[in-house]
């Protein structure tokens, strides 16, 4: 079985968005061993993009189309493949009810232009949009001759929106009629230290021509090995997959934090919930980040109640009673100020556990002692095991560490907030800091 | 002058590489009057290049193809352009003296297997690589009945190589041969309503034909207007952009807040900076979003000093004031507990505004009257301009408001503390929110 991708949009060929659709739609079709012949990419220019159709329906057993769906003039996917077709486009009714129903709810009249995405042409098929007000449409396609017959999908370029239609609807389409070989794949992730040293920690696993096949990919800091595992048989497959699996584990020990979904916040915080404990935050210039990435699990309000910015010298004085003479002394970016932090965020929200950090973000602020990128991170924690009550969040041992992180503001502040929950997780595991 | 981009590799269709280069150069080429017809992306199978090639070259003026010519095996651009071209691979003496000499000047021996990177097809000229070893291809196919006439340009695949040779070779090309032809292009970005709505206000500005051409796309919330002005002269291609972004800002008036690379919190932020005032936050459901958004700003300090993460509703209450009762009648997301959350973020920290934020960002925690999605915005605001010293933060202004945004955990997070962002915005126009 193989795929062609047509995207579609001026904003694409203009070169004013890059197109990560394809690859994402892409990988996913490797997984389950669908080859792609051809990523193709057309403006919103009905003409071309009747014509990248007609041609690439002879090519391809599934032809993926995003883009050009949405409710204004310049959306011209629906009336290409209508023509293509040769079919009309009709009003869905499902859809159109929907779409009435998702303006009402948020309180909004629905413009008469939205009418057009309840439009599939006839014969179609709509595909459920979770996300947004585009339907998707899901069509069987032959040409006159019959010769030609290709399952079309069409999908809006919304990332979220196609992503959700297509694992609902393509992903599940392309497996079932696959037949071949079994592709299953694993991806571990670590945080912490850098491709290479993973690499060379994995070192004959990563072999060229094995299988399953090991390699790594870098994105926001974190190293992940991904793990294919191709055979003809799927029991076989995944067999092999939890085997070679078992050996990167086995090779990067306690780096590994988790497989493919999961999350730094989410591992820390199940890890948390699990053990009914209970974390604060204090940040500086990370600036709330800490805290939203822990509140971007659901149900981390089980472990997460409360946190500061204190992005000002004063407030951290103000807010948590770090004394203004040590941010004086020793700087507001200083393994003696985020201590202070974290012991007072513990104390004030009656928290297990406390992070702080503070740093220079840049692009500005940083000097030859503290250049930009240096970042204090603090963990406090119960100080005495024997004190009960009230009386255990009024002391806390805290551990500090200070950091230099690489890249620009927003990658220093990620690597910065990500440092921090990875200090809790290894303080978690009870092992020490491995870098 | 219209131009294809055809790249070839593997790992961009298996997804293991999203290709930035054919957005790079289409920016490159748009900036100097060249369309792009379509973007096509092949895998490494010479039969697959061959095809994508003699498609192409019927279809524009200029084939600009990347990659595919490093020195391992599974790169066959060269062979395919020569099969194309009819003509056989030669060496070409000067670029393997050039490759000898790199080779004797990094200290290595130099691999026979990078010979190849100096052939080129009969007829063909070489483009200087000055940051590898692969010289690109440059050459003017013409089929055998002379109809068709194509430049063809080849280059690495890898970005920094390719764009050096781009602005050395391919950019004087087009320039001299484009007539002269200049595009130039906004975008302005607008919060709070859907795309269509922003459509119907445009109304005719999006016409399809029209020149500039107006368009809308969709990316976390914000609706943008893009504005593409297509001319002869430079001259009148910016005098005319000028001309129909002053048109739709006429039409969307304050519902715009920036253009192209201005995002809500920086221009909030500037605004702040420009009349020296400050803001503060006060946030449950969006969990530190709303801070970390406005410190994501360079230069965030001068207007934003603290903030609160009050998750749980003991912390309303300890770190907040908000009376338990208020709690209890009206529920943690009602515009009573922001109100509280506002006046006392405003008054701690003593900013001229603070923004609170409560709401159910779900999956779980709605209710029949308040389902997943609503969420309860408040902006307090100084309550009298006569009072002066620490006595302003005393009282507040304040407005609250509901919503109820659709989507996920992620979208509802991000829209609340857009929101916010915008109420404010909106407050500093002294007009009216206009939705």
């Amino acid at each position: 079985m193989n795929a062609i991708i047509l995207s579609i949009g001026d904003e694409l060929v203009l070169g004013q968005t890059v197109d990560t659709n394809s690859a994402w739609i892409s990988q996913q079709l490797a997984a389950v061993g669908c080859g792609v012949n051809a990523h193709l990419t057309v403006g919103d220019d009905q003409p071309a993009i009747e014509q990248a159709m007609l041609e690439s329906v002879g090519r391809c057993d599934v032809l993926i189309v995003t883009g050009g769906i949405g409710p204004t003039e310049d959306d011209l996917t629906r009336q290409a493949l209508a023509a293509v077709m040769n079919a009309p486009l009709e009003l869905n009714q499902e859809w159109s009810h929907r779409l009435e129903a998702f303006f009402r709810k948020v309180g909004r009249p629905m413009p008469e232009s939205n009418r057009i995405q309840a439009m599939i042409p006839r014969g179609a098929t709509p595909i459920d949009n979770p996300n947004g007000t585009a339907a998707g449409i899901d069509v069987s396609y032959k040409s006159g001759d019959q010769k030609t017959v290709c399952r079309i999908f069409v999908m809006p370029g919304v990332p979220k929106e196609m992503k959700a239609m297509f694992a609902a609807t393509v992903l599940p389409f392309v497996k079932e009629s696959g037949g071949g070989a079994a592709i299953v794949s694993r991806t571990l992730h670590t945080f912490g230290t850098g491709e290479s040293w993973v690499a060379e920690k994995l070192g004959d696993l990563m072999k060229r021509g094995r299988n399953p096949s090991v390699g790594t990919t870098v994105s926001q800091g974190i190293v992940s090995v991904r793990i294919n595992s191709r055979f003809s048989s799927c029991d076989e497959a995944q067999r092999e997959l939890e085997t070679t699996t078992e050996a990167c584990r086995a090779a990067l020990g306690d780096l590994v934090f988790g497989a493919d979904d999961d999350t730094l916040a989410a591992i820390v915080g199940a890890s948390l919930a699990s053990s009914r404990q209970t974390v604060s935050t204090a940040e500086s210039c990370t600036g709330g980040l800490l805290a939203k990435m822990l509140t971007d699990v659901a149900g981390s309000s089980a472990y997460f109640t409360q946190g500061w910015v204190t992005y000002s010298n004063k407030s951290k004085y103000e807010r948590l009673g770090v004394p203004t003479d040590v941010i004086n002394v020793y700087g507001a970016v200083s393994e003696h100020v985020v201590e202070h932090m974290a012991r007072s965020a513990r104390r004030l929200a009656k928290a297990d556990f406390a992070l702080s950090i503070s740093g220079v973000a840049g692009p500005t602020g940083g000097s030859a002692q503290k250049p930009v990128g240096t970042v204090c991170i603090a963990l406090a924690s119960q100080a005495d095991e024997n004190l009960h009550g009230d009386a255990r969040y009024a002391a806390s041992a805290v551990a500090a560490r200070s950091f230099t992180f690489p890249g620009d503001r927003e990658m220093i502040r990620d690597r910065a907030a990500k440092m921090a929950l990875t200090m809790l997780r290894f303080h978690l595991l009870g092992k020490p800091l491995p870098f």
